[in-house]
């Protein structure tokens, strides 16, 4: 997907033939569930041109003149600085509010909506992460600048489940036929619960592996398995290693055992190493949203399987792809 | 004031035709004394094409390469929000320290004369908040690029009364002419005091409204009777509410009571409701400082005449034209 | 040095004619040692030509949509502003991780390796500060992009060096036939070590007052002693004003002194005041890090042979001519 074309796109003809193209514009994005396929696919198209953009000459000047709230009631160096890198790279510049909100007068007694109305008379856009589910939800309705939800709590991280699956398409060529396998904390995980969801859009096999405590939610099982999916659970990364090609992992945390024995008894099942990668096809991919904790060890990353750090680029141009397609009206 | 001319300004026009343009060229901005009706109505007029600019392109290219240090001792999201976009919408950028100062090497044993001497050499202007009152007119002694003070604890804040006024001018068309009430604290609120000394330069009403414990203090009073102003003070915003033109509303802090009890019976006194504005000027504003803690309620947030939104973007037009004026020589 | 050319140099003709110009083109700058004369010889002439283009115009968009990413794992107002103006007026952006990074994801159990491997997926650059030595090549040896050492704790601070060795070149036009002093920490103090490394580079005369207990380090001695230096140790600043072209001055803390007795004897010897200044040549600098804490009394700022806030801008177009250097390919 990555072979560099001799004719790279500018600001007249990056949104050329692109069907549904202004489907974003001035638009919040909030939750998975605002993509359908047709969405994902004029997405994805931009963000492969904004790859070959960035590649071929690091930016864009799509949106000059334009500025970006980056609003982070809790610090996230990696959301943030992809949030921040993403706008510049289109010729836009940013109002970093990424450290230190607990201790500024925002938090202070100050409402989420009143800050946002306050906000977006200086910005175009607003990305917010906050600790509270709904909160991105509550800003939007508040906000007449559109809202792009950088995390809300155990809500939704909606840019980290699109620049996921954008990964597994730059990666594999393609989503349809794949067998997707998730591992490690599939009830908390929220990046693991949108990416599932997203993936209902495609004709894939799914593959869980998880402790017995950390199974995926039963709403969600149910939401898939109605749908007609092959899909299977299991406790051991190993039962699915051979026929996975795409291994998502997240970490298992020892915090989440009472019974620490239990921990220690499970653990490997959950950790990436060469020696299970051996069993693996020799065309697949290892996913993690980072940061990883020793469940992918050190010496898988010179595997070229290893597509983590891959990952994170992507996330740069899905993000540049969802502003541009917020903020640029395409021509009719 | 707001309709959209066909031709907008651009960074070869911006400064046509405004008498006094060089006014502030290479000038501290420090106190609203500095102020007189001829300066008044040229950084009006400009912030007014300010607007006119962002809202048909959302910046001009008048400070590209500039670069602005915004040091901020106390960390202040809004002002340093609105001046960081105030700089990137001219084209500018932004050494952003307004979050940790109290952390960082800066305040750690350097003198604040070194730390502006430091940063001067980075930056063309530098943006000052500190908690200490002449502490801007120290930092600007010692630089030899223009310091703008951005509130300097007890002393003064001086764009924000200027955005204040202006805000009365683009809502109201005029400032001559009109009652002007402030209401809450009037005592230790600066906004007040400030924008009270600047509306010495126009033909107003003037209406105080706070508790006993939180009238005006003694000195600007006098000086306001001395210049001959009609002037009343009142304890009951209800006895303003009818011929108030501007309703300029400030927050009064339950701390500032000794006898609770008499907070109690005060405070319904100073707090604006849809209930109250049934009865003011179909035709007249609603302006806060913000934030606010409940002295305005939410469900007025709705009502045309709240102008305490629009007032924050304001502050954006104000900033770019001090921010332009200062660095810009326009022709002669 | 500075004297102003009628033509400044533009974005095709700032790398013209400069000998050995790739020679840092996507290198790693870790260390002093890294620079021999012929590259501070190009490093020089391209940051004379940064200082004429930014007394000139600002300016200059030679890094045009490049990210650089400021990691600063301990604040560090003064470098971190530096890299920052440095970077904007170079056209380009920065993602600023320089406040609180010690609160963030990043220092959450994440590696540095892992940090570096996700930052270089959104910048062009990393500018790194941390609190441990060799941290910057760790860094270096796992990004793919060019690191930029901003401090490694007691280990290097290169860009500080090369400003001031640049710092004493512009000053008094050569380098070569100097006689320099350092005076204060010549133990602890990185940049006297960092400092004279280079001078070895140059035909100079050394002269090291300091304590006793802080004296200039055997093997940094043994290494100017056996290059065949003219070298002289002494106690007080007194015996070398006379001969001194450059009095490069650091802290004595009190901190370092077991018997307080003993420092409150010898700190007059290292205090620099008009007296003392009164005893050097008319051609001659004082320079000196920053930030002070009263070892430079406030009355020398106003010689013209205080130097050390020309120094801080020198930093600036060191840190231009840096980013240029090592983000732009000449032309063969």
């Amino acid at each position: 997907m990555t072979n560099q074309q001799t004719l790279v796109f500018d600001e007249a003809t990056i949104f050329n033939n692109l069907p549904g193209k202004n489907a974003f514009y001035q638009q919040d994005i909030l939750a998975v569930s605002q993509f359908n396929r047709q969405k994902l696919d004029y997405l994805f198209a931009l963000a492969e041109r904004m790859r070959q953009v960035v590649e071929a000459r690091g930016g864009i000047d799509l949106l000059k003149h334009r500025v970006l709230a980056a609003l982070f009631y809790e610090p996230s160096t990696r959301t943030s600085s992809s949030f921040i890198a993403a706008m510049e790279r289109l010729g836009g510049s940013v109002i970093p509010i990424t450290q230190g909100v607990q201790f500024s007068s925002v938090s202070k007694g100050e409402s989420l909506p009143d800050t946002v109305r306050t906000l977006e008379q200086y910005a175009d856009v607003i990305v917010l992460r906050h600790p509270e589910k709904g909160s991105a939800a509550t800003a939007a309705h508040y906000a007449s600048v559109p809202v792009i939800n950088a995390g809300d709590g155990p809500g939704e991280h909606p840019t980290q489940a699109l620049l996921d699956l954008f990964t597994i398409l730059e990666e594999m060529g393609t989503i349809d036929g794949l067998t997707i396998a998730m591992v490690g904390d599939l009830r908390y995980g929220r990046t693991v619960h949108s990416l599932t969801e997203l993936l209902l859009e495609y004709n894939v096999k799914l593959r869980f592996v998880s402790p017995e405590i950390l199974r995926m939610p039963l709403d969600l099982m149910n939401k898939v398995r109605d749908a007609g999916y092959d899909v299977r659970e299991t406790y051991d990364v190993h039962e699915v290693i051979g026929e996975a090609d795409v291994l998502y992992v997240t970490r298992v945390q020892k915090e989440r055992f009472t019974d620490l024995a239990q921990y220690e008894q499970v653990k490997d099942y959950y950790t990436i190493t060469p020696e299970l990668l051996a069993h693996a096809k020799e065309r697949m991919v290892v996913m993690h949203p980072l940061p990883r904790v020793g469940e992918i060890s050190y010496e898988v990353d010179k595997d070229p399987r290893a597509a983590y750090f891959r990952q994170v680029r992507n996330g740069l141009y899905i993000r540049m792809a969802l502003l541009a397609a917020v903020l640029c009206r395409g021509e009719a």
